[in-house]
């Protein structure tokens, strides 16, 4: 019986090998989508550390803010021609020796730190309220206080027009700048929007909806002390990040999180011993299933039966055993409402299990 | 501005005035239904605490650990005839005196102790994945462990037929009891299932749907410590407690959470500075709206207005500001899942705000 976290897998202890480096330029990101025929970015071997950098696509909504130079040569380097037809920034790919088809890549996260210290949050036209807001747009700045592991707004202004090209730069003259959410800070919650291997596909494949290859899951918990496992598609996983956000909550109600640049430290390890049906997460304190469709109810139902097969494959559960258990002891919540992809999540106490000495 | 939690309503620093004592018996619940036309079981003032047993429909999942005499009279004491068309036992109901249509009932939930140590848990016909399962219902009892405010379950066995009746009794012989569940622990959260005021609707209004006026809603954080806020519809509230549940997940996947007698004290207040549409969750943490419908994608529509009323009208933000707060600081999760009640509930942390003076 393979538990995915208790496992004798050598790799679970194997110490970290080397320590790569991966910075964000425009010939190390492709913007918007996966492919499966992209050369790596990098080659590591499981086990390896990689320091890398995730830029967001919407520095350009704060650019005296939020883009430095280094941003502002991947805005200028990658012509909008090229950033379809998803919309995402993603840093990579990387190749990891001897993944295979079959295979889960764990990604065990370890730091994710701000770029600098700005954020934007933009209620989109694929936002889930953008009909009862007048069909506008509206960005909102918010501002990091590292010390408090807060965020609270800086100003706020309505988005001219409609916002369709990725990486629009948005000049709003400081009299533009409206004050916002006097009073509130927002809990930072650091993580990736968007992570995964590419799919096996020929060809570009959008990284807006999720999928088993992971992609946009918008799960705020995919951050520092969490583990994902991807499932590979192809050979070398070809694993690529971006979509960095600063904070979000469930649902991600108006189409954006706190999107912000962010440094990210992470480890690699190509996992054999055992497979999963979609990308699964492992925090200290949980672990989590997700279920996409462009319907909120199939998508409940997908996480559900996932969730089965956890508790049955790798926990060991009887089924009737997992129904109970999930009833009483797991919790679902709505990850991403928007049109064309909405997500589900559950999630299952880790300290719940273990308990037989007693 | 009326600010719900914050508002200089002196009702707010009241200290209970008397203490009042609602055993249930045949004559103080009524089964399976809210109904405007019942004579109160109870009269008390605003401020006042009750002290009052809710009592599990689904005692008689395991007779033997879960029906006490009194809980026996009950059973015994209301005929099938008289359980619909909903299926919880309600304790109640309590008039408050000068609760009008209009006011709002804020309930302070303060403890709820198991009456016994014991619940179960029926895999139901109306469960979520009861087509998954072969159309097969099975109950799983569990035993609390006060000391360790966790449940694990003591043994499992297949109902037979078809779980129809509200208050079946079942006597399942010792050799039918299958071991479940080994080494496992779920973390207790005693709430109640079930509680409002009575609808304002000629007749008998089932217990299973939730709505307005509270009844059904399932979410486990309606626990000691927490104040719910229930729209007033009928003079007097008239207020009823049921359906105590000792543990659930959200979603209540299974179609119940371990079922199991509690003693609740709360304290029931009229508060008639402010009004909201639906009915509204105050924990230590957390702010929490609920949205209802036969389908998932409407009850978080239902949820998601629900709280923009909420930021707006009681938080005093303007509509953008709540829009991108909601977005990067709301959680959205399921709370049930049964066909033809789906529901919703959004949090919003209550420490993000009131940072005005930094």
């Amino acid at each position: 019986m393979p538990l995915i976290c208790q496992a004798g897998a050598p790799q679970r202890t194997a110490e970290p090998g080397a320590l790569h480096k991966l910075r964000a330029t425009p010939k190390t990101v492709h913007w918007g989508y996966f492919d499966a025929a992209l050369s790596p970015a990098l080659k590591v071997k499981s086990g390896d550390l990689v320091q890398a950098e995730a830029v967001t696509h919407h520095a350009g909504d704060a650019p005296d803010l939020m883009m430095d130079e280094g941003v502002t040569a991947i805005f200028e380097g990658v012509p909008e021609s090229d950033r379809n037809p998803g919309v995402h920034i993603m840093t990579g790919p990387i190749w990891i020796e001897d993944a295979a088809p079959g295979d889960m890549l764990e990604v065990r996260y370890l730091a994710m730190t701000p770029r600098n210290p700005y954020g934007s949050n933009l209620a989109a036209n694929w936002g889930y309220l953008y009909k009862e807001f007048g069909e506008k747009e509206r960005v909102t700045i918010y501002q990091l206080d590292a010390a408090a592991n807060t965020a609270h707004a800086l100003y706020a202004y309505d988005f001219p027009g409609v916002y369709l090209t990725p990486g629009t730069i948005t000049h709003c003259p400081v009299c533009d700048r409206q004050p916002a959410l006097k009073g509130v800070r927002v809990p930072a919650r650091p993580h990736l929007g968007t992570a995964g291997v590419a799919p096996d596909v020929l060809g570009r494949v959008s990284t807006i909806p999720p999928g088993v290859h992971g992609g946009n899951i918008d799960n705020w918990r995919i951050g520092a002390g969490a583990v994902m496992y991807y499932p590979v598609q192809v050979a070398g996983a070809l694993f690529s990040i971006g979509d960095p956000h600063v904070s979000q909550g469930d649902g991600e109600l108006s189409g954006t999180a706190i999107e912000s640049s962010l440094n990210c430290l992470f480890q690699v390890i190509v996992r054999k011993d055992f497979s999963f049906p979609s990308p699964l997460l492992e925090t200290p304190n949980w672990w989590i299933v997700h279920g996409f469709d462009e319907d909120l109810n199939v998508a409940m139902r997908a996480a559900s039966l996932d969730m089965l097969d956890l508790l049955t494959e790798h926990r060991g559960l009887s089924r009737n055993d997992a129904y109970s258990l999930m009833s009483v002891a797991a919790d679902f919540g709505v990850t991403q409402v928007v049109d064309g992809r909405q997500g589900v999540h559950v999630r299952i106490p880790r300290t719940i299990f273990g308990h037989e000495g007693e």
